[in-house]
């Protein structure tokens, strides 16, 4: 099948909905352009993804200052091309894809990015991975739907603003389609803003909370795992505390948080979903007439 | 790789940015659940499609009357996991698939479909297949962004009503995020709109047009098959014809539609973009939470 064309192996795979291509690049021969990660991350014309894991060995990767760091490193890439720095839950399927393809033999890995390394643990049913704190950085307010919602600020890396829902609005029912309206004095390069609330039938402040998040640039998203883990620093701050446990309900499943007094774990499922060839001459290089 | 865990073999294919999950079941040994189908075109938990073609012989397809008619049976299915009868960009993606995976040995094969069979001219550049003639049914209008657009009712198997948009209003910028409005007496089941502009710098009747189409129930789409017929049989019967040659640009791609008395013919290009493995275990056969 497909005799003559050039074939380039991949892996699908998510993380509570937000869903990566893997391709597996050991010895780094196959550097990625951005027309080709934009074109594999395109849903109809190609796989389709939020993003690009290339797996590669640190020691091929020619990237700067990582050497000795670890054995593998995430080359991460956004679905529009551009490099990125880290990705929470991009971070989990990629451990997931290290354990489950054999090329580490323990599920108590390191993984080389480039905000740093990280720590990965994978079970048959999790994947957990050790992110930087996010830090509570002020107070404001975002309007949803006509509504000020007042909400705690949360650098996470990206800035992210953590806004709890009154009982009296319905977070399922809140419409999302635009983006909250914020303070752009408080938010300069925009923000991913977080609307919480507990379960139904379950009170406040119970360690339990639902959360739809409005990415910035993107919309609203199944899951973010930056977005889980400032929602579980703001929520601990809120309840006057600087260390716990919070799980986190996104639209695209369960996340658990440990936030401690200099860490982050992140933790929930990831899976591999397909593996295949991906018929390169197929893709569009070119973006689709408009 | 995945060693114990059940897969399934897959590829990924579109026309003009229709893409579909094709599955091959020669024997027809592995009848799909609509609960399967739905989570295979899950664009985030799944592979992702506007649908499933699954490959079966007509003689194993359990289907009543198809018996006789052609070697190869296209079991359709919509991404909600739905039966449906045609689809036209799906049949030239099925064509494709025969032709590429060596299932039929010429470039010309006839399909059978639940509407009956369809006959497919593959060559490298582009799939034709022959489609029931469209059939003008009246006049009726659409309105969009507060303009009412006149246009016409056409039945292609399923209703259309196609809109010329006037030279002072902008196709590229006229916003479908909601459905056009149209006189539900005239649509009772609801329509497709099709809006319809000459390329920049030609004159309107040159046998050129471009295309955005709103799918009732799905939104504006890259491309659909039925849409561009019926743009076409609607834009030769504006001029007072009954055949003709059209070429029609929706978003996706460029779709050529010849019509005669009595038929139909859709060219454009099908491209298999991937091949690989399901791991079904890692599907979500149960919505994910909302």
């Amino acid at each position: 099948m497909m005799v003559g064309m050039e074939a380039l192996e991949f892996s699908k795979g998510h993380g509570t909905g937000n869903d990566f291509v893997i391709i597996p690049d050991p010895e780094g021969t196959r550097p990625l352009s951005a027309e080709l990660v934009a074109a594999l991350c395109d849903r109809r014309f190609g796989i389709g993804g939020d993003g690009v894991l290339r797996v590669v060995r640190t020691a091929a990767a020619g990237e700067p200052g990582l050497a000795g760091t670890a054995e593998w490193f995430m080359d991460y890439r956004n679905a529009d091309g551009s490099v990125a720095e880290m990705c929470g839950n991009g971070a989990r399927v990629y451990a997931r894809y290290l354990v489950e393809t054999g090329l580490v033999a323990t599920g108590e890995i390191t993984i080389a990015t480039r905000s740093g390394p990280v720590v990965a643990v994978v079970t048959d049913a999790a994947v957990s991975v050790s992110l930087d704190r996010p830090r509570v950085a002020g107070e404001s307010t975002a309007t949803v739907a006509g509504r000020a919602l007042p909400g705690l600020a949360v650098d996470a890396g990206n800035p992210h603003l953590v806004c709890p829902v009154p009982p009296e609005l319905e977070l399922a029912r809140l419409d999302l389609t635009d983006p909250p309206a914020v303070d752009p004095a408080d938010f300069p390069d925009g923000v991913n803003v977080e609307l919480t609330a507990p379960p139904p039938g379950e009170p406040a402040g119970g360690g339990r909370l639902r959360m739809r998040v409005h990415e910035r640039g993107v919309g609203e998203t199944q899951s973010c795992g930056s977005g889980a883990c400032a929602v579980a620093v703001a929520t601990l701050h809120l309840a006057g505390r600087t260390s716990g446990v919070v799980t986190v309900d996104p639209p695209g499943g369960r996340l658990v948080v440990a936030v401690t007094g200099d860490g982050c774990v992140l933790t929930g499922p990831a899976v591999l979903v397909a593996h295949g060839t991906v018929v390169t001459a197929a893709l569009p290089l070119r973006p689709p007439p408009a």
